[in-house]
């Protein structure tokens, strides 16, 4: 079983080609570039570098969002455009997810966070719990767009200590400082931001389970409606059209 | 504070650019092309996709060994060519220490082993303890060569959970399961290889503590005597010259 994936719902850029249970290659960028002049160059060299035909891979794994729209959208159509040529199923991870599972093992709540603007983020609650010999990755609240104060409540609510990552972090330390009543702390430089390699190795496991979509099918899922839609929406009822 | 981070102790090359709490790009391969036609134009590629001035950087982290030789040499003699040409210092993580560090938060018992071949892998023992609010990366059993026998001994002894990592796990799968008593389990692919973003996060904590050397000074700590020189002391010691 051989994937690629992709991960282009934030400020980083990021590709990986994995097989079984071997990351063969990643790539990422986390650079004021924008996704669409980054993405596809990045997964054209590391496809050279390991001379991989781009026919023997079995599905493309893609990070399908929240996230920057922008991103999402630039990820989506790349991952539909592999897909639709290579006649491959797309095996969609909710961004969020594929964030806390890079930190394998961990037991406190992980706490993702991703600016989503309007006082908002992009998060949800996961850890790892100990079933039998392994690790199971259980979501406690699956991801949403909350403000920073709810999540930061739930947090406290978990009563034991919470690790966020993800590009909130930053903008909101001061809010967590502040608010947090539990211990926490922030993820160090390698495991803070969204890696290709995690959403690759979570969609293996959802492809065990049969968890893939035809290519044509695949649409990011945005969480929120866009600011265009949302003014649109807010125009409409204004004038009581809708 | 920004550094570049290099690990090519093993099959996998890693180049890695980290400012502060941030990675800013990683570049990982995990194939066969050797490191000296990989390592030099990874880095350039990454350099270029951030517009990143060599001049810029405060040091060069690299994995100084154990490892494969030849890989070491490579690792060092860039990390020695940058440090010199730019005037920096040299960062030198123990190559273990590294593979173990990306477990940021596991509390299990951390066992990453590289094939050594000739019956040893090199590998130690760590963990992630509680101290006050956030995690203190600890050293149980420092790097060290030697039998896979002797290191899953060592494991039981812990008398909890060993997470195992590195290019040694497939190789040596079968004496794990037959020889370990305590739970266990295998990092999944994105976490289970050398990261030079996770060297790149140690070296950070290391500069800070002033833990670097002069780029002239610095040399790979290979941990064994190579096969030429091993057997040359076997010759000289059976004709009793040494």
């Amino acid at each position: 079983m051989k994937l690629i994936a992709l991960d282009s719902s934030g400020l980083v850029a990021g590709v990986a080609v994995l097989e079984d249970f071997n990351l063969l290659a990643e790539y990422t960028v986390n650079y004021k570039k924008t996704h669409s002049q980054t993405l596809l160059p990045m997964l054209d060299e590391i496809a050279g570098m390991t001379e991989l035909d781009l026919k023997t891979i079995d599905a493309i794994a893609v990070a399908k969002g929240p996230g920057s729209f922008t991103g999402l959208r630039i990820g989506s159509a790349t991952a539909k455009g592999l897909g639709l040529a290579l006649d491959k199923p797309i095996i969609e991870v909710p961004t969020v997810d594929g964030l806390a599972y890079q930190l394998f093992g961990v037991q406190d709540t992980i706490c993702p966070m991703m600016d989503a603007r309007r006082g908002q983020v992009y998060t949800g609650l996961y850890h790892f719990v100990k079933a039998g010999e392994g690790y199971c990755f259980e979501t406690i609240l699956p991801q949403c767009a909350v403000s920073i104060e709810e999540i930061i409540e739930k947090c406290n609510e978990q009563g034991q200590k919470t690790i966020f990552l993800g590009d909130g972090v930053p903008v909101y330390a001061e809010k967590i400082k502040d608010l947090m009543r539990v211990p926490y702390e922030f993820a160090p430089a390698h495991c803070n931001r969204q890696r290709a390699a995690a959403v690759g190795a979570l969609a293996m496991q959802y492809y065990k389970e049969g968890k893939v979509v035809d290519a044509a099918k695949h649409a990011p899922d945005y969480l929120r409606l866009s600011q265009a839609e949302r003014e649109r929406r807010e125009r409409e009822q204004a004038h009581g059209t809708n």
